[in-house]
């Protein structure tokens, strides 16, 4: 993976991938580190990327007959305690509201004041709080289905921050849906999840693979958690989204009940399902270079940037019209289903400083347009997948555009897909397991094997040996076939096969 | 305003204002208050209003050269004391958070634990932890302007709340601006008032008064607040909007400052400026009446409902294939540069019972389609504006719904400008001051006269009076000519003149 001597990013992904994941963040202008602890500031480019993902995600929820509502930042803390399993895996990392006021403090500043007769959590996720609210809505099989979504900022505790993989504050979705049936709930739960797959795969061209959590791994409170795992550069898994069968679990928690066709009172099951600004370090992961940010076409707030070039006012008056008449064909076209985004960057920036710029930033293409270009009818194009640059006719260009960036949409999801595959190993031994995740180079202690997928006797016997190397159980894939085999760590004969990695 | 024995909601305007208010919104299932104190839960049919809100403001912010942006959701407590006036302003009603965790108590249940350094607030607006990312954004005066604005919720900890009009949780977007002049700072701030009316009057159909508030009525820390201010039906004003001029006191209080191109260090410039949810408030007391809400054609979710009338099998199969093809016309239609929104409700309900929903909720138009339209080629129209429904040919009725839409729209328009103008006077006396803020009615004690045109020599010598009949001084109009005239409390000559009246 390393490279000619300069790339825009230092270090490169070889010779520090965590740190290459800061630097790109930073060279982008996408995040930064904000002076409270664990929240971040998502800049103006990485907002316009998370809108994208959010309206192209909000037009799948709606389409699978979902609507979106609101519900409060606060859960009262003993709404908490309501869940036991649910309670134990938050408790750990909330923010705790307890006054509503500030009063100057006797020794200078202020101080908290007004104290609250109940504490208030600041929501790690909704479950509990929308449970209560469902409560009050259910009373007739008739009112059922409820599939609703929320968009909403979260806030966990977290005590090794890094940007958009996991911050203290983050932004994300949580549908929450509830249903006569276990069936049912079952079906949303694996709908939501081919949803996620679904995007991404073809808006973030990020391969994934979708599975069930197995016990230990499940979220707190659920009875079956699915999810989209991907393979990162490091080859590391990336969990980027989950699906929860919560059961009856909440509904007895929250006295969630109905009134059966046949007269009777039953509990209701629920689902709940997320993703989160989590996905743009995906997607940063996923694609980016020793340059910095490569953005999937689909996704990308730019498509396309147009540079001008030119030396004089009088040129200047010439490009400048070109490249405005360029710029509204392009815009004209369509790119699976939208208009293609074009940007003109004119700011009085050196030609080389300014391409660099939107290197960086990830932006598609780049077109120069200059007098020599506009004298030939044509125009010099720079793709961000590939290394070099050349010239085209203008009209080419545009009718050609479509196609152009659904090729290299598609590429990046090979590229990815190549990379995983390359990456992940058949493993049947306690040695090619340990030899798999050790790391291969002392410098560089995150770069190891991959995926692995191995037949497992079970969580608790195989738990010391993960908890050394720092690996965990990803999923069992869903599509993955029947079939029996030896446990790589006892030998004992089973029909568990599951996928280990270390991961984000 | 009374009107004939039945009407949809009970009470009527006319009986109990207030309690009218909250009838509309439960009978139009546009939220609810939740087990959080002072928390609402906007449900599907408020928050889809709500996104057509966001969606059009945010077009009209993008449009004005504005990117989104997202700004941690605490902000550390010193953070707050910089601005003195600022910190007077909110102290008194914020959330603090002091503790990042829960354990078991030993008393039974949980208790925050993990006390915080520092404690943190939830933000009640942006100002401070905004300005103190600025700071360290602005080195040169090329780095400015800054023009990024926020969708986010805050928290505000108020003892008396009303849904959507003031509740401790409001989702609002605040735009926060720096520039190297005052002048274009002071521009921005007109610019975004000059939005938010354009908005208000276009899209909401609520016309405003534009104006600039009184010191007293500042926002905290504000050199100058600009506001728009519309009259509800109960003749109350309602502030609707503030764009915030604040000179250089935010940045000398969190040290935003740049380096001019005459190569001195100067403090930078700012604005800020918001609307929330309260505008959902704005509409239903600008709008519904006695049988529930009524909403402006632009936004409302649903602009059409189509109410398919049958007896059996067969006539369904009929008219749901009329109805498809129907909806598919009017969808292709478009009314203010969109497509019109159309949906269809084939619920299994009685037909008066599902044309009082839709009233209820307010969709502007209903059209029913039975076997008897069908064989005339025609559609059942009732528009919520008007008590009567009629027929009218299908084809007729198609090609003429975007007229239908935009007369609906400047209707109520016009009918909110009149109520305002025939409930706003000159004021030229104490006595007439007196008599025209007393209720009419002991049993309507909010139903007042409106506002009032007044001369004043200065806030502090009106001021007992005002507290004495809950009024205020809402803002002096911008377009108000320049004038002299007599105080109407102490007779003093003066050229200040301000619109007065009871406020939300």
């Amino acid at each position: 993976m390393a490279k000619a001597p300069k790339t825009a990013i230092q270090p490169t992904r070889a010779e520090d991938y965590p740190e290459w994941y800061q630097q790109v963040i930073r060279a982008a202008d996408l995040a930064e580190n904000s002076p409270v602890r664990g929240c971040m500031v998502i800049k103006p480019w990485g907002y316009r990327l998370w809108e994208n993902m959010q309206r192209a995600l909000d037009d799948m929820f709606k389409a699978t007959g979902h609507q979106n509502a609101y519900f409060p930042l606060f859960i009262p803390m003993s709404y908490l305690e309501k869940e036991a399993e649910h309670v134990e895996g938050f408790a750990k990392e909330c923010a705790v509201v307890t006054h509503h006021r500030l009063e100057p403090d006797p020794n200078g500043g202020l101080m908290p004041a007004g104290k609250l007769e109940e504490p208030l959590i600041v929501r790690p996720t909704s479950e509990t709080i929308i449970g209560a609210t469902y409560a009050k809505w259910v009373q007739s099989y008739r009112d059922l289905p409820i599939l609703i979504n929320q968009w909403a900022n979260v806030v966990r505790w977290e005590m090794r921050t890094r940007m958009f993989l996991r911050t203290a504050e983050f932004l994300w979705q949580e549908g929450h849906t509830v249903h006569a049936t276990s069936e049912e709930a079952i079906e949303e739960t694996e709908r939501m999840v081919d949803v996620y797959a679904d995007f991404a795969e073809n808006w973030m061209a990020m391969p994934v693979i979708v599975g069930s959590k197995t016990p230990a791994e499940r979220f707190p409170g659920a009875i079956e958690t699915l999810s989209i795992e991907a393979m990162m550069q490091d080859r590391k898994a990336l969990q980027a989204g989950t699906s929860h069968f919560l059961g009856q679990n909440f509904s007895k928690a929250q006295e969630i009940m109905f009134q059966a066709e046949n007269g009777e009172r039953e509990y209701a099951w629920t689902t709940s399902w997320g993703v989160s600004t989590r996905l743009v370090g995906a997607i940063i992961m996923s694609h980016s270079d020793d340059d910095g940010f490569v953005i999937p076409p689909r996704l990308a707030p730019a498509q396309i940037v147009i540079l001008p070039i030119y030396r004089d006012d009088a040129q200047r008056t010439e490009v400048i019209e070109y490249v405005e008449s360029l710029r509204k064909e392009l815009t004209d076209q369509t790119y699976a289903g939208m208009p293609v985004r074009v940007e003109v960057d004119d700011r009085d920036v050196r030609g080389g400083e300014k391409k660099w710029y939107h290197v960086k930033r990830g932006v598609p293409v780049r077109v120069e347009v200059g007098p020599k270009d506009i004298g030939k009818g044509s125009v010099f194009v720079g793709r961000r997948d590939q290394p070099k640059s050349y010239g085209i006719g203008r009209n080419e260009f545009v009718s050609s555009i479509a196609e152009l960036l659904g090729e290299m949409q598609q590429g990046l999801f090979d590229r990815a897909l190549k990379m995983r595959e390359d990456n992940t190993v058949e493993i049947t031994s306690e040695k090619a397991f340990r030899k798999f995740f050790t790391p291969k180079n002392e410098e560089q202690p995150e770069i190891h094997g991959g995926f692995a997928n191995c037949f497992f006797s079970s969580e608790e016997k195989v738990d010391a040996l993960l908890k050394e190397l720092k690996v965990t159980i990803r999923c069992v894939p869903r599509n993955a076939k029947q079939e029996s085999g030896v446990c790589f760590l006892t030998g004992e004969e089973t029909t568990q096969k599951a996928i280990f990695a270390k991961a984000y």
